[in-house]
């Protein structure tokens, strides 16, 4: 077919290189013909991934052995770091980049500086990236050549707090994000951090104070608020589960709105939307594995003023390669569902 | 669409419900039109899965609620005994039935007396119905209407074992198979056995000597040898994990044959299907998740003459509501591989 | 031994109760000399957990069966409602009572009666109960005769917050706790909410805005501060573990302070404490398993003047059985570590 | 104390070794008073293992550093090959060896240079040592300067078979071992087989047909029976838990014998045994979670003239450093229970 795109991915032998694989096979418009990996070139990717044995998929393969000129999209699954001088590499040829890695999330170069610990060397780029929140950003996605798809933990956050910072339902000052990860998002690194036996059957706190994922909400919330000094309390924890997130959220309302108000405007800012769903219940994680959706529950805590936002997402699918995918149905201006309405497998 | 076909799931509150519903929402040619369920008559499915909310599915009913003559295949999902009653009930409106419970399986009433402790009430019914253990059944399924489906025990091993004893390469009198299956496979039943405290970080063998489905694996055998004295060793275990089953057979060589060319028997016998994998690694259910795949490695033991034949599948997919859909294309004379092709998730 | 004194426990089946037999059977100067059931009266307490076989302990009686007059000490592990009934009835004729059920923590009765839906039939037993959340109820211990142990998530709460709200280092106004809990926790309840696979695998927060075990935080923290007015918000979640506990509470500076000087008052507050250590890294639910101790964290966090502590406990032991043996060693004027300094099995 | 006697723990750093100290710290004639690593020289055991945190355990030091002169016993927690050379090098100052890894095990130095790939640098040495399966070795244990404990699979496997085949009661050509381990099995090494997420939920088997502990457990048959033709068929499969294993072993019986007098025999050979217990119900590994105990059920299968014999033990405890303390304690004419008694925590 004529209209189908060609796709490479770009450090395809990590979590959410497999992630973007899985989902691309189903999708109508898209053909996989390059996967890239660094270690792992030479390799097939079913040897990594044996569930994705006999799909038909090319060798993994450097980078630069790419024939970057047949390339409609590439996404980009890589390190931070590299995944920039990638894309500085290839931008010319290639005609939509979807970046999956922190590269391109913080649009200013000094913020990437302080919480990444080098300088960006491609400030110009980005400058032109799309910040990819899909459901915030659609306008800006049509027909965009760089989109920085945003960390899991911000989706998750900033799904979850969005509608209510826009209509002014909350203090800013006040946001306290407590978060929790399946532990694929620390992805699949050989580390002795991430052995089965330490990781099983218990749980912790890390990054405590100073997670990357912070000045990319804060970023987000200043946007849309022009209110440069908002900072949110952001703790992730580790729980021993492999996909799946959960952001609580606490927060206290602005004079004179109470929760049923806020539910109103959820319920109106999302109705719409295919892939959240704003429910009455406490949203589990499990329900969630391997599908893009979003829950989201809103809750009166027992202090008064302050509310409870619940949101939880797959880390790998909404958190990344699946909001990944949505945006480049959107760049494309396509149906923004393609390839992504599967039902997901529970228990 | 005309050629749509309209499904009622019996039982749909269970795991294998579940999976199967999950599997026709994928479908192209089926349209889930009636649940129905027992204690959870009147209740939404999104309720008891979450997951399956906003899927246009229709609530839960009670049987006899249904309007059966629009109803074109009935997947019943029922425990055994509960099964055979309403198959029975509604077999006349009903042009196919696809059973998933252990009620129509053994053919032979005595069998079935002795193993389910209880008289079969509708011999002439079981004397019609096609044993569907797909790859060995499509002669017969072409417009059955009504298919017992195998259980996942006798589905992972008799694809294990079939080709080998079909061409005489194993001595029958020696299999031994080794189950290990995940917890989905006990079902969804209220339990102080299945609570999660009880059961993860752990592992035990059940049902030792004299588990129901060793039988049926059994009756196979016999019936591809010709031979009345096979009866195969087999203990299932239950180890904690969701979804899997491994099974590892042990198996003395027939005088004259070696792995080799038992290796070279099972390639050709199974090249062209779609759901099977002969691989030269050792299979890992956790690539299997959500699939309707089947992979096995075949190996040499250290003790001469001796194979290893290991097995996987998902328990509740091609153990059971894979396999069911797998059955109920053929009965239509379709694809076998509708609504079967999604990528399992890993991780 | 003379000096050994007769433990009963009751409800013996539960796993708090399972827990305060594994933890006496190691205590030199205690011996079991009854366990009680309600539905497992009759049975042995080893056909329920295996690992106490061959341990000399008595069969499971009815609490009516036992002669308590020659009990010395009874811990009840009974569900609330029922341990007010019997400790009133035995209380008589046993010296010392320790209990690990929610009957006797809340000291006002109206309280009691709005937070658990019923009225406290033994308002005048209520006032004469102690509060032993140990390290700050000494004083009172010393010849108890009734201990009301405190709830788990209370315990990993109150130890992280006392030292500092007792030194008026934070805003009692701003305390949000986000407590995350192993499944051990909902207890040995047959239930749909409880089977393996609807809870490995996943996570989910619950009794959002409302858990019974918030208004005992306020509580305390209201009775050492004299502060009537203080509410903590608190959210509890499953997380797929078995035991195991985190609390993360956010909690904003009072005027003057530091991180580094609440870092001091805590060293100095629990410096002498067997059981409580306070670290420079994030402390780990897998460090704690089946051990006596509290782990706890003092972090900056990124929003100024607010801080984070990270308390973490095992539910099962500090949480429950292992403070209510200690509680029961200081009632007696022994060493308080007695039977608690098994080191902790990880991984 | 004078009694008391000095340990080294060479290798501590890995799970057998944590294992070893957490059971030595409860032992009341042992004390810790070296601890050696390679790569972790110079660092606390507490900063890899917190549950070890205050403890009043030595730092990590370089076996080179060690007083050797001083050290009463060594338990030697190394990898094969390591372990010879450093057993040789200290042998000639510490009177009692305890080696924990593979190079004591193969009474033959070609048997292990053919398993594992490398000739035995000291033959002589290796013929000194007494191979550790405690209850089988009773009578060379006391007073022995170097002992070889065995491997998991062996322990769990020969505990199974022993009483049996020492009474001919069993057709020794016909074992097959089908083995389940949890996944401490395979230690703390940074590599990309052992990530969490590559590992949970799923299952598989692997070393099928050449596992290094198979001509263990040849070898100790052999020893018994005196027929140099035994070779078992051995299988380990790798499961989602942290420690706990099981041997379910399939034996024909020798002609003239019956289930019923199985029983007894084991019944008779193990009524003394402090850890072995011998049950109707069927084992399950959680139920011996770090505890020393070996658990066995013995059962009809229902194939004619076979049983299976299903054996639990925890990998780490039972099947490592529990039995290793056993075996020093047999070395000291010491009562064998000494450090051992403690109960299992469960769940």
């Amino acid at each position: 077919m004529s209209n189908v795109k060609k796709a490479a991915i770009l450090g395809a032998s990590g979590y959410t290189g497999a992630e973007t694989i899985r989902l691309l096979l189903g999708h109508p418009n898209v053909k996989i013909v390059a996967l890239t990996g660094h270690s792992n070139a030479g390799r097939e990717i079913s040897e990594i991934y044996p569930n994705l044995l006999g799909r038909n998929l090319p060798s993994i393969i450097s980078w630069d052995e790419v024939d970057w000129s047949e390339i409609d999209v590439a996404f980009a699954c890589l390190p931070h770091g590299a995944s920039q001088e990638t894309i500085a590499a290839i931008r010319s040829q290639v005609p939509t980049i979807i970046d999956l890695s922190a590269d391109f999330r913080l649009a200013d170069p000094a913020l990437y500086e302080k919480t990444y610990g080098r300088p960006h060397n491609y400030p110009a780029l980005l400058k032109s990236a799309v910040y990819g929140l899909t459901e915030f950003a659609r306008d800006n996605l049509t027909g965009a050549a760089l989109v920085a798809c945003p960390g899991c933990y911000p989706t998750c956050s900033l799904l979850s707090l969005l509608p209510g910072i826009k209509a002014g339902l909350f203090k800013p000052s006040s946001i306290i994000i407590d978060a929790k990860s399946g532990i694929t998002g620390a992805g699949r690194k050989i580390s002795d951090r991430l052995i089965y036996s330490e990781l099983t059957d218990g749980a912790h706190a890390y990054g405590v104070g100073n997670h990357r994922h912070a000045p990319e909400i804060d970023q987000m919330l200043t946007r849309v608020t022009g209110n440069d000094d908002i900072r949110v309390s952001f703790t992730p924890h580790l729980i021993p589960m492999n996909r799946g997130m959960i952001t609580t959220i606490y927060v206290d309302l602005a004079k004179g709105f109470d929760l049923e108000f806020v539910q109103k405007t959820y319920k109106k800012a999302y109705e719409n939307e295919p892939f959240i769903i704003v429910s009455e219940s406490v949203p589990e994680t499990r329900h969630f594995k391997a599908s893009n959706r979003f829950g989201l529950g809103l809750f009166k805590d027992r202090v008064e003023h302050r509310i409870i936002l619940i949101g939880v997402i797959d880390n790998l699918t909404k958190g990344s390669a699946g909001q990944a995918v949505q945006n480049y149905n959107l760049t494309q201006g396509w149906d923004e569902t393609l390839g992504l309405m599967g039902s997901a497998a529970f228990p």
